[in-house]
């Protein structure tokens, strides 16, 4: 039996750049409103096409996020990219809607375990608790995504049963919620339960539009979102300088660099409309003015497509 | 159309561990010979079913690796395990085989660039060395395994043409070596090329061993190591704690780690018939040992199937 010679992948995705979120919930020192503003600018210069700029939790809950609402009024004349802002409850996205968000984004755990510790009740509440959200995003004109945080694997529950991701999506579905982002919050997927999960809900539910956010904790966010584009999935998030990490995971690291996934994506010929050496340089930049161990292989080893100068002795093959 | 829920990968692989080889070539610091041999015994302890473990260079090149006859003949207790030596031309070879390896392997660079840098001569110059080293080998009854480094990538050179690892991989086979080993040295590859030049290879050499040795350079490895397994290919070098780096190409990092490497394939269900807890533990013990920088996202994070306990606020789920 000859073996294929042809590994199809999409040849376009659409990178969500979540560091003002995922990241900026992650770092500890106050980063000044201004900076925040500096640097979803700059990220804006990057050519994505979408941007989870902040989030509306309660101040309390997270006060590095508490300058929401001026972060994103601030950032109003980014007309060309999506900026969406998960909001916990109707508060928050009422604040978010009044800031001039267009895209709310919600989020509940998989498990229920998780749930307790992220939002302080069951998963099944957490999604009745959407309802109200819903509406008041149809009514005041805006769009609404779901996600599904640890959906490949919870750090109190283990592996998730694809009946449960059913049960979740489903009820999404229910709601009027047409695009999920899945989220392997701590890292605890692999490709092979990638593929087989994107397969299943993918069957299950044609309609649904389903985002990849990964986490690179046991170094598989590459391999799970090339499992991901096997399955024909053309939307990511990542975080630049990989940026992040769960305050209330255990164990969780950094998004997957948005560097590291571009490079990726670019070395297989797929189009991110995105360049390289200004995401590097974007990197490097937001690195610098949070002061954030964030790392990626890019920042450290730089593109392959870079070469090297060849060594002196080198003579025989120059002739 | 309904997507495919199943990837299909081997049920088993073979990981050649290649730390005492490729790891301490890139230490600097003298490793004392009874410190060498002490590592390679709890390496040894994991459950590996081949062991790279040493090279017989001269000791000028490699001053770290001039104690390789002592490390050989102190193994040879070792008969559960196939040791192999890294031999660059005759008089290697014979101090390999003196020693007690049963098995050589040979190196060489599928740029002629890369070549010269590493071997001060092109690929087919360094190749048509080998062939006395081949006679020398059947002589004296013992295996020998071929290797091309950069095989997805050079960093003078960029991409390799298919071509010309087809003119290599012939040559290899020409000369009665019946496997040989890729080496992404400086991680230039990426899954869709490894797939495709892996499906190139084995539908032209079906009855050649190809092995993967892969290094992280640009985050990669791991999905590398996945696209090689959708291949078929079931063997497989790395290096515990990610030591290595190659002291002749710029840019270039550690091996993929064993621990990490071991952790990837278990979660899939793929067996290795090592202990992952086990290998954990010796990765520890040999960075300690070496003080080296190496790292591995398992000794950072730890294995995801170690469930943590629930915050005490989780009587809701509880009841």
């Amino acid at each position: 039996m000859s073996n294929s010679t042809e590994l199809v992948l999409p040849s376009n995705v659409i990178i969500c750049e979540v560091a003002p979120r995922d990241g900026f919930q992650a770092v500890k020192d106050w980063i000044p409103t201004e900076d925040k503003i500096a640097i979803v600018k700059k990220l804006a210069q990057m050519g994505v096409q979408s941007l989870e700029i902040t989030s509306f939790v309660h101040p309390k809950a997270i006060p590095q996020l508490k300058d929401a609402s001026e972060v994103v009024e601030a950032c109003q004349d980014l007309t060309d990219i999506k900026l969406r802002a998960l909001v916990p409850n109707v508060k928050g996205a009422e604040r978010a809607i009044d800031a001039g968000i267009k895209k709310l984004k919600l989020m509940l755990s998989a498990t229920d375990s998780h749930s307790i510790s992220n939002a302080n009740c069951v998963t099944e509440e957490a999604q009745n608790g959407f309802l109200p959200i819903v509406e008041l995003a149809e009514k005041r004109g805006v769009q609404v995504g779901g996600s599904i945080s640890v959906a490949f694997g919870c750090p109190y529950e283990g592996k998730v049963p694809q009946e449960r991701l059913d049960q979740i999506v489903k009820r999404y579905m229910e709601m009027g919620v047409a695009e999920i982002s899945l989220a392997d919050s701590t890292g605890a997927g692999n490709p092979k339960q990638v593929y087989e999960v994107l397969g299943y809900l993918r069957n299950r539910f044609p309609n649904m539009l389903f985002t990849m956010h990964l986490h690179n904790t046991r170094g598989l966010a590459i391999a799970n979102a090339v499992a991901a584009l096997q399955q024909g999935i053309t939307n990511f998030d990542s975080a630049i300088a990989g940026l992040g990490g769960c305050p209330y995971l255990p164990g969780a690291t950094g998004n997957v660099a948005t560097e590291d996934l571009v490079n990726t994506f670019h070395e297989m010929g797929i189009e991110t409309g995105m360049n390289l050496d200004t995401v590097i340089g974007v990197a490097k930049k937001v690195k610098e003015m949070i002061g954030h161990k964030g790392a990626s292989y890019m920042l450290q080893a730089g593109p392959c497509s870079t070469l090297h100068a060849k060594p002196k002795s080198q003579k025989k093959v120059e002739k």
